[in-house]
């Protein structure tokens, strides 16, 4: 995060984000408001959900260096982090950048409207007693907000059960993150019954995970090798990707690396992965511009779809008599609704939205009071879409690529 | 192969064989006659069941080494054996210990009584043209006999047909086999279509089975890592088993080990790797006894159950009328015979033959004409199980263990 070219490009990255920003309050979020899409799809999105940094995971065993390898990357340890053999960090901390060093309460963060963990707040009082921000002033957290997790558990620990539902949780991380990353050591290799649970949750974002051979430097490389194989060997059916994860092995704490174990070539190795995964991390707030800027396009087209039906459906309704009855068959026949409106649209029917939730919603409205198609709305989103998005793109991006 | 203990051991091992090979003859053969066993479910055994050395299959794409790797532990060529960057091995070659140096066509071979590949003679003639027993004097062949085989095809190559059944044939070879070596290099690692089938014909042998993966020192330790956990990744998901086959990484022939890619720990672990996977191979003589040790005592087994069963059906037919109307009989209701021999002489139900099977081949019989239950000759079979064996072993083996 210190080559000059990477401090422009980091900053057209926040000028895109807010660029998209002025954008979605402008020509986008009046569209839908009026067809309240937030009630149907999904909710208004605030400045929290524009300024918030990429975002890192750390999952793993207990003990197989999560705490250590944030401590490392930061050059210094977060306000309330515990380090040590036996399980230490006992709740969900997300490290972020703040004016001073400070734990917040996770019952405080979630009801914070600056902060994207309101979601958090459907996992109950017991989860968030076990869940914690911790702010400090740094440099590498302007760019990146680390998600430090508590140990997976295995075996016997297994038993006793999480008073709230653990892989709920990350899999709610899993989307809001931008990299996760899966620690691993050469003495806690197994993935355990949570550990298989935990990585089921994370389906749907492959593309994410990282694994981390952490601790590479306590055994020899004929060792180290049989380990390494036997990880690949049970990750390639778990996560049951055609597509090989990539494993970055070394030892990521501020020890210096074992050489009387590893030899010369080893930490060699290490240096050059350790340098593999630094370059990944510093690539995140790049990654993560060019997938919200894709999450963005795409709801732009939602909304679109979603003001097409309703005022679809209001169109279809009666001026004066039989209000009522024709609500209901409109209701009843959601399907035909939807294929009318793709007919006349030309628009792809797999972007419509679920049928069954979208009739349970609109139960609740009286679809007479709904707005017309108002097309000049229309025309703003398809401007923002056709024009102003791929010119913000240009503007920011050119000089980079 | 050359500590004078292992010479020792090897000689009990031959000396058991022998053992066996005596009582086979003396005590088992008798009983399996007398009721037919080798028309109902395999066929009398010859010397060549018994003298046949241990084998070592090994099995990979074109140019991985499988020849040279051939060569590397002989330290000179087998006679017809061909080395080269494209596919150059044709054919299947049995490389076992003769009095001189020659090659013998697969016709040939297969009719030769003394030579345990009648059985190959069911792929046809296509694949016997493109079989081939090559011998040569050598002590290392005294022990072990080699199957070298033509490159496992991929992509393109795939299209063009084999003329025979190769998966047929290396499944024939994996039941013989005591160890499966499959080759991969660093640039030859993906397992096409034909490798995979060629993997499954080798299910129920998986114990067999070990990975090779041979050029390893054509790459850096950084490149080397991400190949051997590609190779592992993909591996896990095609064998399927949950214990983690073991992969010897190595460069296994004459050439001196790259120590400029590889560097003096690369070339060590390389060292170590060989000589694992040399003592793995010093083992199968031993391992190979044990096996047939193992396979001797469930065929014992087996060749009394028979004999049970046909001495009862025998039991059950009229001495004077109506023989082929009970025959009909019998053999329509063969479960009920199987279930009442299983009772009367509390036999476990698992070891009994396929019903269908055995129904099959009693069709071409006359009950009538079968042995009735001789008890000496089970008292031999019961005799050699419960006393010659435990002897033979405890002769030969007591002093090694
Ligand atoms: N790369 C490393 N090399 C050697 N020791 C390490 C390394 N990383 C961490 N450790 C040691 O391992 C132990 C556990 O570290 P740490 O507390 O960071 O693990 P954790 O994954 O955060 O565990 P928990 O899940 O319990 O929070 C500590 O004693 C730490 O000093
Ligand atoms: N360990 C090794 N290091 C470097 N080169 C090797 C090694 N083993 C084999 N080679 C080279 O690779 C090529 C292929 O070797 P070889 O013919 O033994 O492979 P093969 O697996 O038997 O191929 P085929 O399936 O076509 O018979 C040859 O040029 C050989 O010299
Ligand atoms: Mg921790
Ligand atoms: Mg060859």
């Amino acid at each position: 995060f210190n080559s000059s070219a990477k401090k422009v490009s980091l900053k057209s990255v926040t000028s895109i984000v807010d660029g998209l920003k002025r954008l979605y309050i402008e020509k986008l979020k009046p569209l839908e408001v009026a067809y309240r899409f937030h009630d149907f799809v999904s909710p208004i999105l605030t400045n929290s959900d524009f300024e918030s940094k990429p975002m890192v995971m750390l999952l793993g065993q207990y003990s197989t260096g999560k705490t250590t390898f944030i401590k490392h990357l930061l050059r210094s340890s977060y306000p309330g982090a515990h380090i040590g053999p036996e399980p230490t960090t006992d709740r969900f901390v997300v490290v972020m950048s703040g004016p001073d060093g400070r734990s917040i309460p996770g019952n405080t963060i979630a009801v914070q409207a600056d902060m994207p963990f309101s979601g958090l707040t459907t996992f109950g009082t017991a989860f968030l007693s076990k869940f914690e921000c911790s702010q400090m002033p740094h440099q590498l957290l302007e760019h990146v907000t680390f998600v430090d997790t508590p140990g997976v558990l295995s075996g016997e620990k297994q038993r006793t059960q999480r008073s709230y539902d653990f892989t709920g949780v990350t899999s709610w991380f899993a989307a809001k993150c931008d990299l996760i990353l899966l620690l691993f050591d050469p003495h806690k290799l197994d993935i355990s019954d949570e550990f298989k649970r935990v990585i089921s949750s994370l389906r749907g974002h492959d593309d994410k995970i990282r694994v981390v051979l952490n601790k590479a430097d306590q055994i020899d490389t004929q060792q180290l090798m049989r380990v390494y194989g036997a990880l690949m060997w049970s990750l390639g059916k778990v996560l049951n990707t055609p597509e090989v994860t990539r494993v970055y092995i070394g030892s990521f704490s501020d020890k210096p690396i074992n050489e009387a174990i590893v030899g010369p070539i080893g930490k060699e190795l290490f240096e050059k992965e350790q340098d593999d995964l630094l370059s990944d991390l510093k690539d995140i707030p790049k990654k993560a511009c060019d997938r919200r800027i894709n999450e963005f396009v795409k709801r732009a087209r939602a909304a679109k779809i979603h003001a097409y039906i309703i005022s679809h459906l209001k169109k279809e309704m009666p001026a004066m008599m039989g209000k009522a009855k024709t609500q209901q068959k409109l209701i009843d026949n959601l399907e035909n609704e939807f294929a009318k409106v793709q007919r006349e649209f030309h628009l792809p029917p797999g972007d419509f939205p679920n049928v069954e939730h979208f009739r349970e919603v609109l139960t609740g409205y009286s679809i007479d009071k709904f707005e017309k198609l108002k097309p000049k709305m229309i025309q703003a989103v398809d401007d923002m879409l056709g024009y102003d998005i791929p010119e913000l793109l240009k503007s920011f991006k050119n000089p980079y690529e």
